[in-house]
């Protein structure tokens, strides 16, 4: 039977709930027999910072680097605000995405059907949304150089960042948005500023290039990132695989995130590139962030947490079967009428992040 | 009686024919005798590149140099897909925001009454809303250096676009955001990513200084841009004046605006700063483009337009009643059940765009 070494690094707010939410669920898929997982726990983020002066100390990272996927549930809270740039507890998770390389960002936006109601948007323009963003993790203005702040003779400052990628970082994202459409409907777009910027000019070039070299028989349609999040907005079924920079990426995942009404819902991996045995370094985590007003009341939603084991199963392991089991058994659970506080209509009870857990892992 | 200058660069698709429109609302204005405009036309964008060569000519910057205001359509079109970075249609726009200093760009976002249906949005959350988008125009990223394309010794390429911004250039766009937060509701969210981002970081620490010392009286939050943008999906009504950077200005104006349900509809000021002698360069243009599919079909909505004039009236002439009475115009037209083919619903005839600039003129 394959074994697994899971790192599982809670980090701050509600995420040391939502992940324990998720280990519920491990604990019963270990059960099934379907494969041996080995976890180890470590911190990153606020909590690291406050344990080792380091929001992501070195060891951690040797251990993040020899598992085989890490699980992280979420970073940052007022209680750092004050801290050094480089000590912020955001500094930690942007560590491990470059150091580990994990160049590719997966957001799935769906729209559960029994959560339409919950969307801002009216129901039919949301209702069977499947929307897969594809975002570059490494690169960009996150973490171009210069990078700094400045301060000039009349002692005011001057703040740079640069926004920097080159035609090899654009073509592996593209190669990832591809074989991803070519296994759903076929559809790229696109999004850049190559109106405005020269990384986009690059960015379009190079998408076209990749496209038509590779995968001519797919569909890639360029749009402006502005426009796209307009478009996202008006009418969000017409895309299917979205391909962007890190900092684009950034902001139209969480507007294509919120549109299905439930951010607690969603997923999201983080991928490096394959490697000669085959294998690649991988980080899931919730697409939302540390919620620091509900932490420790059991009241957050653990799907999201679940859903990225969900994907570990899938990009990782290869265990597509037991990733639909358990997207299935999330869907059996709402089926079911569990709904945690962000998710529960009027009239609608409630259950915590531990009953939530429990109620999915029972349906597997 | 006070005269004005005005320049009129009406640029590409349907720039013309809203520009049209907005005239017959001009004439109607004159014959008011609320004061004398002379209006000058030249070319601009894609145009002005097909006739001199530059998608902004010289003479033409020198003109709207020497106006009171200038008022703008739209530029670009596929036509000039292919034509060099330098002279894209938008590097004529851009020249012009950067040359006359034009640094505050105001965006408001309402939801006219008549036009809630038309939202993406469940009507409750967009009926009523009134959000006033200040964005700086003339910094951040649009403008940076190095903005270059190099190629490397093995023929692949490397992309940089420089983000800066210095104290001085946040300061002024902050005071602009207080102080018409003061005439409004008097709050003001600021919008950047200095988790990840130095410029984010000053402009942060820039805003929150300007607050302190200047507007103590108003409510000031910070939002990261990311979740600002999922914010203005998920309860839009929570904000008043929000203040941003040039790109994310881009971004989020956007979103702001389609929520409305009504693009064609919005108009936009950008500001200079005010003068020894009380004056202030500006430009007036809609927020839509120049939408290349429906140009020359009298087709467009010419209201973003007309908006523009109104809004030229309000912050370049101090015509604060005048433009109340545009503004109204406007929604009398609408009530009228006067509707262009973008904003028209099921089973309304939609007009076209000089029958809706005749609509708006009448109703003054
Ligand atoms: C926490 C933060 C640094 C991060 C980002 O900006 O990438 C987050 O917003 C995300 O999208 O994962
Ligand atoms: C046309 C383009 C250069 C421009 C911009 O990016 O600023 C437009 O999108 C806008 O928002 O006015």
């Amino acid at each position: 039977m394959a074994s697994y070494k899971l790192l599982l690094l809670p980090g701050d707010g509600i995420g040391p709930e939502v992940a324990a939410g998720m280990q519920v669920v491990l604990e019963a898929l270990k059960e099934t027999g379907l494969a041996t997982f080995e976890t180890e726990t470590d911190l990153v983020g606020g909590c690291a910072l406050d344990a080792h002066g380091s929001p992501l100390a070195d060891a951690t990272l040797q251990r993040a680097k020899d598992a085989d996927a890490i699980l992280l549930g979420a970073v940052g809270g007022p209680k750092w605000a004050g801290v050094a740039y480089e000590n912020r507890p955001e500094a930690g998770l942007l560590r491990l995405r470059k150091e580990l390389d994990l160049f590719a960002n997966l957001r799935p936006a769906i729209c559960y059907p029994a959560l339409a109601e919950a969307s801002a948007l009216k129901r039919e323009l949301v209702e069977g949304l499947d929307i897969m963003i594809v975002r570059e993790l490494t690169g960009g203005v996150y973490f171009g150089e210069p990078k700094e702040i400045t301060v000039l003779e009349d002692g005011s400052k001057r703040a740079v960042d640069t926004q920097v990628y080159t035609t090899a970082e654009i073509e592996r994202i593209a190669h990832v948005a591809f074989d991803l459409a070519g296994k759903r409907s076929g559809r790229v777009a696109s999004a850049e500023k190559h109106n405005v910027m020269k990384s986009g000019v690059l960015w379009k070039e190079v998408v076209t290039k990749v496209h038509a070299e590779h995968y001519a028989d797919l569909q890639l349609e360029h749009i402006l990132a502005d426009n796209c999040a307009m478009q996202l907005v008006r009418r969000p079924k017409q895309f299917d695989v979205l391909v962007t920079d890190n900092l684009f990426g950034d902001v139209l995942s969480d507007i294509a995130a919120m549109l299905t009404g439930s951010l607690g819902m969603l997923p999201s991996a983080s991928l490096g590139a394959v490697d000669a045995g085959g294998l690649r370094r991988a980080l899931y985590e919730p697409v939302h962030g540390s919620a620091p007003d509900i932490a420790g009341q059991d009241k957050a939603n653990p799907i999201a947490m679940i859903g990225s084991l969900a994907m570990c199963l899938r990009y990782s392991f290869g265990l597509g079967d037991a990733a639909d089991a358990l997207d299935g058994a999330i869907t059996d659970a709402l089926s079911g009428g569990a709904r945690t506080a962000d998710i529960a209509g009027e009239g609608t009870n409630p259950i915590g992040t531990r009953a939530m857990a429990a109620a999915v892992a029972d349906a597997l």
